[in-house]
């Protein structure tokens, strides 16, 4: 359990520098020393030559982002993964971070020490090191971490590079997450880092609100997307979650947000089915779906359209983060 | 008031994708536009020449941080300046950050208009650029904002460089911050730039949790500050608080927190007259304290000694984040 009504087992129990002291030990394996690590007012970060960096910050909410059917140790990677994914996002490496823990006097040592467990295995392979942070309280019964984390990008595509004409690609498999894939997903940093390279891609981010309301981001002005929607790749998630809501799977595939897939688009004069091939070469294992393409808004101003009955669809809204 | 029973006028009326939108015009004058700013999966930073980047994190909380008799603006400002004390501590100079902001759904959009204008008009004479950020929700009338800021520094003096024979040194004045020094205060940016080029300058920090903690992380192992009580600059408001409490003044200025003062030590064999007049040329409307020296740690094994009596000092400890 996350909160503890034994106080020598909660973090007030034991105290902010003896804590932080237990928080270096529990990330031994992945920061390193001060001032390159844990231990002075700020963290020191060499650069040894002119780069482009790229800095994304996420939280994990308990109640929000996981509850206590999530573990300790999925929550904590939980947390990097979604930095990870905004990483993937624009092509990077991800190199540094540093995190601020938020939490109730009540949290317990041995929930905690398992949700960093879970930070450092997920950091080692991708050789991220946690080089600082913070801690500081929330009331009773709340916990919340903030990762930021500092990356490079050699190349890299941004949102706002699509056009009229382009494919619209998504990765893996959409809706559901709600059951297992919001904390069980796996960032897509080599297929985005792909991507950045390749000449062909014109624009790339994360799912992570909802292609219904992540595709938006993606049009450029006086474009619309126009949606196969016998192309969108439906998680089993969605169906088994579809079952029980009485809603269609597709609903799910576009609204339930969390899913953490790449959505790209491919400049509309390469040919779609070489730049399968390719993508296929490179990874056999994660399945790749031309959803449909971007052209000019329609008549009735929508901006997601049904490619085949040229109707506006009906899933517009996303995954909301303030909901009343 | 933060947080309002009105729906329309709350972060939850508005919705997330509106909410960024008002961000970045709140922001607008310190923000620079996407890549390098507000709107894709990361913000860009062009690196131009190798170079030492130092990062620090920090939060404020509602109800831990500051209540409602602290402004909206007042709130936002102390952020930027809790982070800044950070870079100030290292010799920095502040040029990048990045904001997560965990809200209840009731949070006053009036209210938050004002928190980033705090935050806008303190970061513009330190040319400090918000580049991104993240939005999500907390529980009805819970409000954090964590701020994760980079910057760099040339040279830089580190807390494990004091040694024994230093003199220990304070600026300012100590306790009592409560009534209105912990929002109220200037990080000393300029004072720890100046104290990061000084040769004589071993150590260096920023005073957060009291005197009674802080100066124990800057002694070198077999070190103990022998301090002259009657040199220790106690602020106004501590003897104001020391009449209500009933505590000793120097209690509070030991250990209060909150401080964000400097903390350093000068090299033992440096004629410590010669150092105060260079710092009165230099910053003279800043009070400069000798506050003692760091001497092999006395018999009876305590780290902070009463220099007059050779007695442990009574107060021992400082801020304490985690209470139980």
């Amino acid at each position: 359990m996350i909160f503890t009504t034994n106080k020598a087992q909660s973090v007030a129990g034991l105290g902010e520098s003896a804590l932080i002291e237990n928080i270096q030990d529990w990330l031994k394996a992945v920061t390193p020393q001060p001032p390159y690590g844990i231990g002075d007012d700020c963290a020191v970060i060499e650069v040894s030559k002119p780069t482009r960096q790229i800095i994304t910050t996420d939280a994990v909410t308990f109640g929000q982002h996981f509850d206590s059917s999530v573990s300790a140790k999925d929550a904590g990677a939980k947390l990097i993964k979604r930095n990870l994914s905004d990483i993937a996002a624009m092509g990077g490496k991800p190199e540094h971070a540093v995190l601020a823990l938020l939490c109730g006097p009540d949290t317990s040592l041995e929930w905690l020490k398992a949700f960093f467990q879970g930070i450092a295995e997920i950091s080692k392979p991708y050789k991220l090191r946690i080089v600082g942070g913070d801690v500081s309280a929330l009331p009773i019964g709340q916990f919340s971490a903030v990762l930021t984390l500092v990356g490079t990008a050699d190349t890299m595509k941004l949102r706002s590079d699509a056009r009229i004409g382009d494919h619209i690609y998504v990765t893996g498999s959409l809706g559901g997450s709600i059951l297992e894939h919001h904390y069980a997903f796996s960032p897509r940093l080599d297929e985005g880092a792909w991507l950045a390279r390749h000449s062909a891609c014109t624009a790339l981010m994360d799912l992570t609100d909802g292609l219904a309301k992540d595709l938006r981001a993606l049009l450029p002005q006086h474009g619309s997307a126009y949606i196969d929607l016998s192309a969108v790749p439906i998680a089993g998630d969605a169906h088994k979650l579809a079952q029980d809501s009485k809603r269609d799977p597709l609903e799910h595939a576009f609204c339930d947000g969390e899913d953490y897939e790449l959505l790209f688009t491919i400049h509309g004069s390469t040919p779609a089915a070489d730049f399968e091939q390719q993508w296929r070469q490179s990874f056999p294992s994660l399945k790749l779906s031309r959803i449909g393409k971007i052209d000019r808004v329609s008549n009735s101003g929508h901006l997601l359209i049904d490619a085949v009955t040229n109707e506006a669809l009906p899933w517009t809204e996303g995954f909301e983060h303030l909901k009343g």
